[in-house]
């Protein structure tokens, strides 16, 4: 007799088993299923049924024979079939929705771009569904899944957006609205934790257990990876730094609160600042662009003296510095990266957040970490809302992606 | 032919099943080795074996015969034998170096207390040796190890001691030297980090997986413990915010920076506040203790509506409020205990941080959280000393502690 606990744990060895063979077919790019068998100590039949589940589900494709020789019949490759379901992947920002089908390998394809300038509510909503619509068209493939990142507090699990304030979202199930809408599995999460994740999967630090990614955009957020793993926090709100209060009586936020970190450090309030202080010293360089300002032309200016830039950086580095402090002092990581429109600012500005936290936390805990700028422009926000489908549905710990840049 | 892979794999399989058995056995008080058979689905010959083992060991014994009936032999019971191997538990804090035995049940045994008033470096270590000499005089069984907890950033791997700010001690390896001169196994865990892991265990959150514990003494830090275990980071300096900067041009601190949260919250700070705001106030309730002021007497002199008290105790709020908020925010736990000598202030206090910090997070984070004063006085520090200990050597996730209390 089986009893249903057997029957679980066999359902439960042949997910372990599945996932054990595609991450090796992964990660060694072609293989056979002999060297699979002596490789996972698996019985030859066990991973001849693996693999045909694998080829079944359009995930793994036999690529040809081995060359080379050896007695006895020549070996079929296998190889991962990188575009048989790619993600449809959506990244909502302040100004744009953005949107590109990306490989199993974490690569992206063709993208698409929509404005949701002045849109919030319903109107951001809309524009979201039909970019989704417009990418999903494009596709030849079966999609394995919908990845959305966005801001604001979203319940990962429920898929439903909490509260993101920029977009005026509150209590919208998001995930349940695509997944009824298109019948596909659906990851919505939050655009910071999403950024942690690509950068712990595919980033410069790729492997690097403990990171921090923090987000400096028009919104500023930080996402955590901590023993290799997103960590999301029982409120799924871990990183929710935006809205953390700054300054004692600082401006009125959206969220209802005043003096969020948002209010000080988001790029609309550092352009805010950067305009009162020109209009104050209009013999600034910065002058001629006052109707174009942009945190690029800040940094122009500040690299050419004009001292209005340079206190704006300044300020700018000494909010972030305390930012980056307390998430030193509180999680005791190592690396963290600062990414987002701040980026514009450039080394000079990251070397001024460096001294800061270097006053703001205890010098045994600053020494040994390693705070650094992202690379900008990026597609990160693009492979990061992929990755918890794949992730998700593929059971893999790590995408192993390759370097060149493979289009749909 | 075993291989070593396959000897690994059954050490592992054997180290399983003892802490399966001992915790069953802890967790139910008295059960024969047919009921532990029973429960664990292991053979009878399997259980025998490892019942034997922790006979021998002199961690269970067998505590009689079952009562009532049945058919044939009436089993013997076994119980965790609670003082056979306690530990010798040291809590260091910024006046006296305490000591205790305490069970393995987590139950705290004498307790003895030595001065370390004006000590730092050498002197305070002489001291913290001559308690453990004494405590572990007193013990009349072999020990299960030595416990250390001390404010500080603190490798709990290495039991060195990177830095304590208060104790003037730096790159101390005072697990080695203990190790050395007692020949235990030793754990030197930081003290917030232990109050956390003790709250985790056996407080009134016990068995809560995401929860911080805010110290608030002399030093200020937190102990993070999320998904069920203590979380140290990377550093070992996870929750040391005692030293991240709170104000900018604050006070000067030992730790070479200025305006750290200890300047402003630690107790010396708050009794140096009350002091000047007396000097200024001199029809203050407060100025008849100016010479033995407390934290008590100040919430005393608040509840009398002495305006200087309540200032103080309204500034330490802001300031505790703002360290939470901060807490919620960046790990969205559900769960904050506030503990120390801040807990005098009592629940117009705890009141007064709430309310700060629903106006410095997120609503949607702060709504769904409870903070709580810890009850004070507390021997939550020496089984926080202890827990490193019984959990490292005997792999328990969860000690049960009885609630009679248990001399040794």
């Amino acid at each position: 007799m089986t009893t249903l606990g057997e029957k679980a744990t066999r359902q439960h060895t042949r997910d372990v088993n599945l996932r054990l063979v595609l991450r090796l077919i992964y990660e060694l790019g072609a293989v056979s299923r002999a060297d699979l068998a002596r490789l996972t100590n698996l019985t030859r039949t066990t991973v001849s049924d693996v693999v045909g589940e694998l080829i079944e589900r359009g995930l793994v494709i036999e690529t040809g024979l081995a060359t080379g020789g050896g007695i006895g019949r020549t070996p079929m490759l296998l190889s991962v079939a990188e575009w048989s379901r790619p993600v449809a992947a959506i990244s909502v920002n302040a100004d744009s929705v953005e949107g590109a089908l990306v490989s199993l390998r974490g690569n992206v394809g063709r993208r698409i771009s929509r404005s949701i300038q002045g849109q919030t509510g319903a109107d951001a909503l809309n524009t979201l569904q039909e970019t989704l619509d417009e990418l999903i068209q494009t596709a030849n493939q079966p999609l394995l899944g919908i990845g959305v990142t966005t801001p604001g507090l979203i319940n990962a699990s429920s898929g439903m957006i909490v509260r993101a304030v920029g977009l005026e979202w509150a209590d919208l199930p998001l995930g349940q609205l695509l997944h009824e809408r298109y019948g596909l599995p659906v990851k919505v999460v939050n655009d910071s934790q999403c950024l942690a994740l690509a950068e712990h999967l595919f980033g410069e630090w790729r492997g690097v257990a403990n990171l921090v990614v923090l987000k400096i955009g028009k919104g500023v957020g930080a996402g955590i990876v901590l023993n290799g793993q997103l960590y999301a926090g029982e409120g799924f709100g871990a990183g929710e730094i935006g809205h953390l209060a700054f300054t004692a009586n600082g401006l009125l936020c959206k969220c209802g609160n005043r003096g969020c970190l948002e209010t000080v450090l988001g790029s609309d309030a550092l352009l805010h600042q950067a305009r009162t202080a020109i209009a104050a010293n209009p013999n600034s360089i910065l002058a001629a662009y006052a109707s174009d300002l942009s945190l690029g032309r800040i940094a122009e200016g500040a690299a050419m003296g004009d001292p209005v830039a340079q206190h704006v950086i300044t300020t700018a580095a000494a909010a972030t510095g305390a930012a980056v402090a307390t998430i030193i002092s509180l999680l005791s990581v190592r690396h963290v990266l600062i990414t987002g429109r701040i980026t514009a600012f450039g080394e000079t500005f990251a070397e001024l957040v460096r001294r800061e936290v270097a006053q703001r936390a205890l010098p045994a805990l600053v020494r040994d970490t390693e705070i650094r700028l992202a690379p900008a422009p990026t597609i990160t926000p693009l492979i990061g809302a992929a990755a918890p489908v794949l992730t998700g549905e593929l059971g893999l710990i790590r995408l192993h992606r390759r370097e060149e840049h493979v289009d749909a």
